[in-house]
């Protein structure tokens, strides 16, 4: 098999998982109508894999996917790519680790991000998936690399997959796509519990030893041996 | 095709896509039972075709949809039509940019309906979509023109594709049905996220000026360049 | 058709629509588990059907259902009756207009039930289906008339279909098992709403007259004029 | 039929009895991605049967579930266990009667639980099931047997069936697996609905001998004589 064809198989597989994985997105009510989208990084290539703009999670095929290259221009693909690829491009050109981002307005998540109030890591779910609190990033409007830079700058200090972009909504990163999608559930089951349990009174901080402890464990240990 | 099947063959499609549109009110739990509806005009003519009263959702078909003229008298259908079906006539008659229109007593907008409360605007969504804080129109008992008159008034003072009417629900409008049922789900996104912000402290206001940035941007970027 | 074959036919048929009607309960997760219920009068007979008691949702079919007197002896079926047969049993024998009964622990419900704190009219669809105020009924203990009592003691004093018995959950009371089931939907819907209304501020009270005028119209004009 | 195909075929029906529970945890939205598990215990044998960890849900079979001896060592399956089973092997050992643990991050119950705070006993529905307050188990870190042995502590020491562990989770046993979850989904429930009457005032307690009265009921006249 040619290196073309290789990298063409690829795409396809990486369309598919990055259209059924907007599944997880709806399943756990992260999003509505049209608004929150994955991505992927196709691995060894300056390509990325994209939602199209304003098309219903119903109507999404392999096909439809976007590919662009990491400015953010369409390199296959017949639509529009959502509005969001400049943001993640400067993701994937500055994070090379990342492989996988996906950015929604999901509720509880975006409530704290609309007061600009990082979550206190209070839970051991918490340490286990984001080493920590889950740091809120800078108000930007969308149009040129604001977003991408507040997100590449507030994740990089610091261990957690997910930022808060104040009075807009959440980005996650993974290793690939499907990781990124677990951040993006897991930031918003954390988002809502520690808010519920903020409204009587105040949850127990876990200290930070212990939330090394936890995070090292579950990064490492956790899981299937070929999967984790 | 002579002139009057071309306005039936319309008509039929509207039906069709009124009826279709109610699924993605009870997908997105914006109703219970069978109390919220949706209506699309009938392009060019001095129709409507809305819901019939009191029927459940499983139980709508385009055929038993609706249709009126424009001061809500059935001019096809054997059912009765909803009980908005004045209010709705009326939006029709004043607003002749409205394509359509959503009556809905969804949870968190009907809240703050409640309390006569004004949503601020403090998420990049919002200003999005709706330009500015969702308004509320005044309380009005059902039986004459008091609610059509109160949703019109209301718009006419904003930017807003919903009106909050004071301890009863929301109405929202859009260039066609399918637009109006958007800001019905994006309506009770912004509400709920709001409260819950507003639970825990004070959301942030967004810049005015930001406001009107994001809100001509989505107007006129956002989505595919053949459906935005 | 013998008057045997008639009585019988109608059981058949109620018994069927007993256990349709349960999927409503859960469609509004109005219950978990196997803790709510639905029964229905036999018309011109000292008859009611009932749920069997702690039979999964997923496991109700017409024929387990359970056909029992009106003081809760068990006249045909193979199951044990719900636990709440003999306070619906009171219900019907002391409410003649009253042909459903349906029982759930709601969560926003049973919340305002377990302060002793009746649900104020503030809403428009409030004062459409319950008239005024949703009451609350004693605290009382399962194994004798009591809550049966309370139950009747509490609807007569009151234009509503729905009384929140202290402590412990919802009961709603309809012409048929279908009106009490929309009744128990909407009493959830209200209670929540208006729970939601009240985190933050106070929600305006609807005037009492105009209450009167809602519910008189929701009554006797709402809906299609062969099931209104 | 020997004592070998016997156990198989124990084996055999408990690895489909605990894969399809999982069913009821996404059901009643207890767990999300892959953060909970349900497990039963080989009667008569010193074997448990446990969700593989790290795997989605909607990727169990019987074949996949991990069979353990009572020290969390794999006996039968190509899977690593749930990083809970040492936790869960522990309640085995030390609980005779316990047939069944299931573990949850249910929202509303974590939410008690990061405030290490009980849950008081207020509904019919809390005193049926639990016979009293939910009780708080100690915080503790996952590796060794300290969850274990915080779990048959505290529920040493009460009649409930679910223990909340100090910010972390939920814990639940039951004589089976099948009552096990049960006792969970009932928890959430409780818990979401003590919160949100909390919200707005005080829940009234339920006097200790009414409870009693209600625990005793619940648990030995309640649902089929076959089943109860």
């Amino acid at each position: 098999m040619s290196v073309v064809t290789d990298v063409n198989a690829t795409i396809a597989s990486i369309r598919r998982e990055v259209c059924l994985l907007h599944a997880e997105l709806t399943r756990y009510q992260l999003v509505i109508w049209t608004a929150g989208n994955v991505s992927a990084r196709v691995p060894g290539r300056e390509l990325m894999v994209i939602k199209p703009s304003g098309v219903s999670y119903d109507d999404l095929t392999p096909d439809n996917m976007v590919v662009c290259d990491l400015h953010g221009r369409v390199v296959d693909g017949e639509r529009a790519p959502s509005s969001d690829t400049d943001a993640q491009a400067y993701v994937y050109r500055h994070l090379p680790h990342v492989g996988g981002v996906v950015h929604t307005h999901s509720t509880y998540a975006t409530a704290w991000a609309s007061r600009g109030e990082p979550i206190p890591c209070t839970l051991t779910m918490q340490a286990d998936e984001f080493g920590g609190e889950i740091p809120v990033g800078p108000f930007a409007l969308i149009g040129d690399d604001s977003i991408g830079r507040g997100i590449v700058e507030t994740l990089s200090r610091s261990r957690s997959a997910a930022v808060l972009m104040k009075q807009h909504g959440v980005f996650t990163i993974g290793k690939d796509a499907r990781s990124a999608v677990k951040a993006a559930v897991m930031c918003e089951d954390v988002a809502r519990t520690v808010h519920i349990a903020r409204q009587l009174g105040q949850p127990i901080p876990i200290d930070p030893r212990d939330v090394d402890s936890l995070f090292d464990r579950y990064q490492n240990v956790y899981g299937q041996k070929d999967n984790s």
